[in-house]
Parts: C-alpha cells; sequence; structure tokens
C-alpha cells in the first residue's frame, strides 16, 4: 500500500475538466480511433460501485439499422414531450438541439444488471437503488474521461426504457439507463447550452445545515 | 464562446484521481477548514444534470443527536443486512468496516428533488429516473473533487431511505438518495478496501457491441 497526494495544480486541473464538461449534442462526424475507445472503456472501470458490484453494461451500437430504430424510438418520444408544453414552451423546446444522433460517430447503450451476483447484495438491500446509482457515477467517469481527451458525450434521455430494452433483446434483470452519443464536439464550451439557449438559468447550489 | 483543449498530461491527472479515488470508512478526525467544504461545494455544483435541474440536496449535519440517529439507523440495518448471509458469509461481512460514521469530522445527508421546477421536465419525461442519475452524478463529482484535494469520501448506503426521510423531515418530494462521510482518510490506497479483503475482487468490465 503506497500513498498518493494531488497537488493544487493537479487539484485544478479536475476543476477545470469538470467546468468545461458539457452535455454535447454538436459532433463532428470523423471516426474515434480504437485505442481512444479503448482508453473510455479503462477509465469506467474505475468508477465507483455498492460492493465492488459494476453493475454497467455498455452496448457499443454500431448496426445501421439499430441506430435508426433508436432514432424512431427518440423521435416518438420528443414528439409526446413536445405536446405536453403549452404553445410558447413547445416553441421555446422545439428550438432546442436534443440530441446528436445523427451526426456522432459512436453510440452507446448503457444498461444496469440490478440483481448481479458480484457485490454479493453488499450495500444494497435497504437501497437496491445503489446499482442504479454506481451505473450513473460509471457513465459520468466516462464523460469526464472523454472531456479530458477533448472528446464530447450527449446523454439522451428522451426514450421509453421499456422500449429500449426490448429493441436491443437485453438479459432478464437489466435496466436501459442512458443512451450516449460520443465522439469530437463541433465546438467546446464552458456553458451549458440549456442556459446559453434561455431554457434554464444556472441555478446556484445552496447547502442546508442541521 | 471560447475554446479548450486539454493535454496528454491532463487527462492523465484525471486518471490518476480515478484510480486513487476510493470509498472510504478509515478517517482521522481533524476538522476539513471552511475554504475547502466551499470549494467542493462549488465543483459539486458542476455536475451533470438533465435539463440543468440540479435536483440534488444537500444537508450538512452538525447535530450530535441527529448524527446519533443516522449512527443507530445504520446499526439496525446493518445487523438485518449480516443476518441474511450464511455463516460463513456473514463472519466475512461483520469483519468489513462499512462506514466511518464515527471518526469522520463531517456528515453530508444527500436527497434527490423529484419534481424541481427548475429544468421545465426537459428529458425527464419518459426518464424520472434521470434526477436520480443526476444526483448521484453530482455525489460522484464531489468523489472526485474531494480526492483531488486529498480529502476521502465514504458513500453509506446501509440505511433505510423511508427512515432517512422522516429523520431529516425533509419537504415533500424529496428522496434520500445517500449518506456521506467526509474528511481526511487515515491511509490513501489504489486498491478497493473490498478487493483488498477478498469480499469482492475486480471484475474487467467489457463491452458488448452490436
Amino acid at each position: 500500500m503506497t500513498e498518493r497526494l494531488f497537488t493544487a495544480d493537479q487539484a485544478a486541473t479536475l476543476d477545470d475538466i469538470l467546468r468545461w464538461r458539457r452535455d454535447v449534442r454538436h459532433f463532428r462526424t470523423d471516426p474515434v480511433p480504437a485505442p481512444l475507445i479503448d482508453r473510455l472503456r479503462q477509465a469506467m472501470g474505475r468508477a465507483p460501485s455498492v460492493g465492488n458490484a459494476r453493475p454497467w453494461r455498455v452496448i457499443r451500437v454500431r448496426d445501421c439499422a439499430l441506430r435508426a430504430a433508436v432514432r424512431a424510438e427518440f423521435c416518438r418520444c420528443n414528439d409526446l414531450a413536445a405536446a405536453a408544453y403549452d404553445d410558447r414552451a413547445r416553441a421555446d423546446y422545439l428550438r432546442l438541439k436534443l440530441a446528436g444522433l445523427d451526426e456522432a460517430p459512436e453510440h452507446l447503450a448503457v444498461f444496469t444488471h440490478t440483481d448481479p451476483a458480484e457485490g454479493r447484495h453488499l450495500g444494497r438491500r435497504t437501497m437496491p437503488e445503489t446499482l442504479r446509482q454506481s451505473t450513473a457515477m460509471a457513465i459520468h467517469t466516462l464523460w469526464l474521461a472523454a472531456r479530458a481527451e477533448n472528446l464530447g458525450v450527449g446523454m439522451v434521455s428522451i426514450l421509453d426504457p421499456a422500449r429500449m430494452v426490448s429493441l436491443f433483446s437485453v438479459p432478464e434483470g437489466w435496466e436501459f439507463s442512458a443512451y450516449l452519443c460520443l465522439g469530437w464536439p463541433a465546438f467546446h464550451d464552458d456553458t451549458p447550452l440549456l442556459h446559453r439557449a434561455g431554457w434554464q438559468e444556472n441555478r446556484e447550489p445552496e447547502w442546508d445545515e442541521r
């Protein structure tokens, strides 16, 4: 067992990566080299997980018909979401670009195994939710690792989880967590697109005290 | 809008932080300076969130009686979890140190607002789960920022979420997400404690392809 201390410069680097990470919806179409994909896969494997269970399951989607089916599902869910707003909010909503599905060279479908043998149930009896939290943290790990490599990730959640499970015919017990677009971003930006577009300002998070 | 590219050295720094982040259960008792707490709060505010909604709600727990009540809840849930294993696994389980509740100088109770006005429902109609994912990513952000400052975080999930909601008398619509111990770790380690203790080996994560 060795020791490891980080410097103020290294902490500042992490802060910069956090600050410049964005939900990317504008991609260039050039491919991501295989060794880079492999580094991202390894980084994701370093995410925290309850009981060291690593319940996330990642499918790299290359098949053209499967991608088209996901695209169709996104359109269907997006139309339903738009219909739920009143006229003015709907117009705002429809102006937002919410996914980079057409341009992003890499698509990853992420699922959570809700009853893995790994971890031996440690830490998840009272909170089975911890498995889904582990997957969310793994996605975030991939997001940050991609940003540090100057790649962009966009998380698409305007999808019906039950339909995604059937579309991918995943094993029993897998739940849909997210669909990720990955590639070189068309631009880098330190301000969330939804803030810039006037949809939702940044709210300063306060901590309560008891 | 400016550009920002990271260097290979900076990507390596992130990789080191990911590699040396641990679920810490062994803390020194010396306090965490207020400016550091503030930096962590700000870092957490940079986490991704669906619709830019930032649904996480953090309560810094200072009250001694409240901490004791959480400790009692942990003991109750931990005894129940231990009882569910057969004799040999139970002996292994009871040897694990699963929380640093007694030593950690800072305790944070984290909740998720399941219907915040912020975000205007964007991206969460088909997947309300995205709000909980946002909180998990915010916790992970805090975890990494703390590690880069050479602090440790331990996530305690051996708790009953309904009891935590009532213990903290949180507003309607808040769900319990996690209880975090924060402080200076007694040691730094690049190997998960559960791997080192023989509870769960590291499993190499594979990606499927379609």
